[in-house]
């Protein structure tokens, strides 16, 4: 029989999940929970990197994104998933690969440096901040994951990794770790209502469960190609986030017709909107009919996320004995009392 | 009834252990347990900050010293203590508390600089150098300690450990955790054979439980006032190491007996030296009796270690559930139940 290569990858609890998550992350998840074994994470003490100050919120963010897992398909049959900070085995092993992180490694992290820039209203020049990518790196290399999906923009996050994983093979002359391969995955790019990235922050997003009323109000106000001010204005959908959104929900014969009829204006936008929104209800009804059924069966969630903390905690707790053993560490006192002579 | 104040202290594992860690550190450690409610531990995480790449004996020296420990007299009927690396809690605590820890507290630390000069030979630009006082912080608040025994050089480290457990206080708004004060302890100093600090790397130690023979030897060629080259010469006590010996071990009409001696000519250093002997073995004759016991009975030392395990693990524990609460992390799939509605 021949092992499935292991993936591994994390998201942080920012709470409902939106249609940025779901295409960026979410779908992509879908497809390889049916190739590879799979492991996936809530990185709730991640978020703490740099929400340290304002994490009053983080538990419940955590149950509505594992709800919105579960509802868009991530099947606790198929993948294991669980809550980093009920495995204290990463932070053991983040601890135990700091010692042998050099300074420079991060202090160079051009990620680092950029965040510092962008992020310049909260305080993260921390210790906690500096050291994301060690503790990055224990998620990953915890369960000796083959793969990391990744978008092109965290190459160097794996390559962190890779290094950090070699380096403690190296030092402890064993191979504990095998370096995990990044698995570049190309993700549309779906912007907000607004025509930005879509991001909880602008306020411009649709939540994959929102409810249909919501969303028909969301699609009807979103932003058009801008140069077609009256209905017999010819458009460009290139420019119109309403069509990168048909590109996604409608059969390809209704995105080539509805881009015909913009560039022609045979079609207006109320009517092209109608359109796009029966396309994207129609897809995420069934999601938000899983979502309200699990919010009625809590013990079902909380038994699955118990199953996934047990898989992970296991195998965890398998590899900190290898590395323990590596580097020479206590393991408990049976062991140690073979060491009783000097 | 009035509860004890609680003091916390660790040793790094060094192995056996010398005079120089007798009379500075485990003495100390002797009398605190009868007045205080005492927890000290092996740190072996610690020991990684600085040696992770020479981590092999680490286990056969945690066995040598918690051995030494037992013989000197430390009492697990009156004080707990445990291995460091057993109680996971220190890594997660140490991981959350860095999250709050601004990287100038860290970077300024004068010992850090001063380290970082003195071990030029050694690598010590890690991730883990840099932070050991946030790991540090975590080990004393963790079981919520009153005072830290240390000397005047280690101030700077308590003060550091009070500012992260107002900071954690301040942010998370609940007092969790009480202020540590520091509890300034004078020590003998007691140089090694050489005249020099007393330091396995200097290879001039007397080791707590070393042979009879082995001590006399050692005493025997122990340095003396250098100005006395023949046995007619006058001395000066205070210039020859094997005074400060006697200062330690002998009895006060006898110190002022070799002093006047050494001063008048009337004894010469073989004699004195033997009277020396006489009173280090007396001392720590029982000391090494003890040992010898003890290593035939390893299945006794495994019991107190598990039960300082116990103590320690039970305590951490109850301390995390408040932190984890503080913060607003995920606890156990119960408590996310009541969170379910958004
Ligand atoms: S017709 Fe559709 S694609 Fe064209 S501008 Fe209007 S909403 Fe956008
Ligand atoms: S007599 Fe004793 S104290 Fe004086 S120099 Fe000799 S060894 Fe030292």
């Amino acid at each position: 029989m021949i092992q499935r290569k292991r993936i591994l990858s994390g998201m942080r609890p920012t709470g409902r999940l939106h249609l940025g998550n779901l295409h960026g992350a979410l779908d992509n998840w879908v497809q390889l929970q049916k190739q590879y074994e799979c492991f996936f994470f809530v990185a709730d003490w991640h978020a703490l990197t740099t929400d340290y100050a304002s994490s009053s919120r983080i538990r419940q963010n955590i149950w509505n994104m594992i709800l919105d897992w579960l509802s868009v398909g991530l099947d606790p049959q198929q993948c294991t998933f669980f809550i980093q900070s009920d495995i204290k085995e990463h932070a053991e092993l983040s601890l135990l690969l700091g010692m042998i992180t050099p300074l420079p490694w991060l202090e160079r992290n051009p990620t680092y440096k950029e965040h510092l820039q962008q992020m310049d209203q909260k305080d993260l020049s921390t210790y906690g901040f500096l050291g994301y990518p060690v503790l990055q790196a224990a998620d990953i290399i915890m369960y000796k994951a083959n793969g990391v999906p990744v978008g092109k923009d965290q190459l160097l996050h794996v390559e962190f990794t890779r290094e950090i994983a070699r380096r403690f093979n190296f030092i402890y002359q064993r191979e504990v770790f095998p370096i995990p391969d990044p698995l570049l995955t190309e993700v549309p790019v779906l912007p907000g209502l607004d025509g930005r990235k879509m991001s909880k922050s602008y306020g411009n997003c649709i939540y994959i469960t929102e409810s249909a009323e919501s969303i028909s109000e969301k699609i009807a106000k979103m932003m058009t190609d801008p140069q077609r001010v009256r209905r017999t204005d010819r458009g460009n959908p290139e420019l119109s986030p309403v069509f990168a959104y048909h590109r996604l929900y409608s059969p390809p014969e209704e995105v080539a017709d509805v881009a015909e009829g913009c560039r022609t204006a045979r079609i207006g936008c109320v009517e092209c909107k109608k359109r796009l929104t029966q396309n994207v209800l129609a897809r995420l009804g069934p999601i938000r009919e899983k979502r309200l059924r699990l919010e009625g069966q809590p013990h079902v969630v909380r038994e699955i996320l118990e199953a996934g903390r047990e898989v992970a905690g296991r195998e965890a707790g398998r590899t900190m004995v290898e590395v323990r053993e590596a580097i020479g560490l206590s393991m408990n006192p049976e062991c140690r009392v073979e060491e009783r002579k000097n």
